[in-house]
């Protein structure tokens, strides 16, 4: 039986990194390597609930963010048996909506959640792929204190250190893998 | 024990319906009221991983539809104990990719997937949410033809059979609930 610290070694080995996506200059982060390898999106998932389960308490929810939080927030909904709840990117959730909005380095995103999705009080784990500058992540804190959610954290699979997005989420962040470049 | 019948009505009768959504005249089907019940999407995923078990044969990979086919996709994946593969909206993969475009009412979209995703004649399983026209599964089996796996099936939650998309999708169609409205 591997560590936890061999599998996150395991998990940092099979991500992908490609030079130069989307803009010249980046070096883009793939999670979906891992996804080609069952045995790694295994043990991926298996940290994943297993952080949760230590770092947090009495979680009532996940918050999962379009798309690639979607890839993850279920199974770990189904694993602790709490509801599963999407963010997603604006005009794509029926009913009673709120929207948060958000700058980029160019233009503006807006994310929404359902209204009726959240129960007032309950205490929430949303959980993306990537933590980069984090203005997604303190949108969605945003939009849950709204709504009268309590954030009891965020859960990412990478988080990329020099672009300090923690700084910017108000909430717990824990971040499996960690990249400085 | 519930059979397959029940969880399936169970299923049905636990999915949100909204007039009027995103435009008027077309009736929502919603299916993250699913998702809050954590009971009734583990028997969501149950009968996924049941249907592809008995419906199909030596599943290679789970090719999941970007944002909502990834809520079901690795669940499956890991289940059968094979790769994830995500068929994207255009501009989100890195790396070699082939895209793919389709027709709507009013413009088009454009798929795409990473060219060393899928191994030659690797049997692969789409799953999404949902079946309307079949313009996204249409194109997501091209792909998978143009980087040389087969396509076995698609799976869908949810088939709105009046608009008869399934006519439009070359492989066979599975789906859980069908409405005729």
């Amino acid at each position: 039986m591997a560590s936890r610290e061999e599998k996150i070694q395991l998990l940092k080995d099979n991500i992908g990194a490609i030079q130069d996506f989307p803009i010249k200059g980046i070096l883009f982060r793939d999670i979906f390597t891992i996804f080609l390898e069952p045995k790694i999106l295994q043990a991926c998932i298996d940290i994943m609930i297993d952080t949760v389960k230590e770092c947090s308490k009495d979680i009532g929810g996940i918050v999962g963010l379009d798309a690639r939080g979607f890839l993850f927030g279920p199974s770990i909904a189904l694993a602790l048996k709490v509801p599963f709840i999407p963010v997603r990117k604006a005009g794509k959730l029926p009913g009673e909506t709120i929207k948060e909005s958000y700058d980029l380095e160019y233009g503006s995103n807006t994310v929404e959640i359902q209204k009726n999705s959240i129960k007032p009080g309950q205490r929430l784990l949303i959980v993306d792929d990537l933590l980069a500058t984090g203005g997604t992540l303190k949108a969605a804190c945003n939009l849950i204190e709204k709504v009268g959610g309590i954030t009891d954290s965020c859960l990412v699979l990478i988080e990329l250190t020099a672009l300090k997005g923690r700084e910017n989420v108000p909430s717990k962040v824990v971040s499996l893998i960690k990249y400085d470049d």
